[in-house]
């Protein structure tokens, strides 16, 4: 295997270091075209035994973006009712009953129906590692991205997943952002700070 | 804002496509210089009021790799011991104590304190978060990284965070790959088996 360079600069502004949370959307559609492009790429991100527990709803239409807006707090309604897609980011508490296929090489689907802490623990962080896959695949192919916390999980799990069972993790607004919407960039942490080797 | 072009197929393929889970590593030493570039991509990616919940604790020498040793699954050893370094994802359940330099705008350190479920679940989904982008930062650099979670969590709080109270998340490998200890890709979901459009 050759050794591989280092991304372009201009690849990973594009990714991080340019890429900004967006709060004002560009008219500008995005196809479904385009949400399988992004599946097909953050599906190859790494999860735990390859247990890929997330589950997406891309929501699009007039009538469930006026579902999903019960949920969700006040300072976002209105950048989520207008933008082009807005994915909930959730996951499948049960998602072990699928390690027969993702990971075939051993039982590992009795690592977590003998533990729920650990299937639990599992889901969520996995689930959360495949939605910033998501994120990151969305912006590789051109597209902005803005993320929320800023709403009602049991009420979009009652909306969205009562017949599922999944469990709602974080909302993420896709399209082509309008620099107009922007906030000035917040401050982040040096290395010092946050990190040491030892 | 001009409209951005998606990433090379060779980047895609970098980050996702062609980017494998290490098992073993070439004789190729990672400086801390790119431990360094690496936090200074992965800082940018996004997280809940700029929460930057994530410490990291890079496992680089000996003493301190024998230490770590005695929380891995079997299983993890021999990859985890011959690693260039091994990064400990942590995070701060305390977290919140930086929102006024990192959210200086609002009093986002009161939304935390009042309620101690929202900073937990807070401190783990965005330090997973970032603990996503510090491995695809990582790839965007050249390297390879090998992710785990068979190791005794809190064993390596108290082995690495005694002093601290930061809560260890997962562990991720840092070198460069030698190809002869990959697996065979392990199959994934196609769209309609994880995500609809409505």
């Amino acid at each position: 295997m050759p050794e591989l360079p280092p991304l372009s600069d201009a690849s990973i502004d594009q990714l991080f270091r340019e890429a900004r949370t967006q709060n004002k959307w560009l008219d500008r559609p995005v196809p479904d075209s385009l949400l399988h492009e992004i599946w097909d790429i953050a599906k190859y991100g790494p999860t735990s035994a390859n247990c890929s527990p997330m589950r997406v709803v891309f929501v699009r239409t007039g009538e469930s973006k006026a579902r999903l807006k019960q949920a969700l707090s006040a300072g976002n309604v209105e950048k989520t009712m207008t933008a082009p897609v807005t994915a909930i980011v959730a996951h499948d508490p049960q998602f072990y009953d699928k390690l027969p296929f993702l990971f075939p090489h051993a039982d590992a689907k009795s690592w977590f129906t003998s533990s729920p802490a650990l299937a639990e623990v599992t889901a969520f962080r996995n689930g959360t590692l495949q939605g910033a896959y998501l994120m990151i695949a969305a912006r590789a192919l051109g597209l902005d991205v803005g993320s929320m916390s800023g709403f009602d999980n049991a009420k979009v799990d009652e909306l969205f997943f009562a017949d599922t069972g999944f469990k709602s993790n974080w909302l993420i607004n896709i399209g082509y952002g309008d620099p107009e919407g922007l906030f000035p960039r917040s401050p982040r942490f040096g290395f010092d700070e946050i990190a040491k080797v030892v």
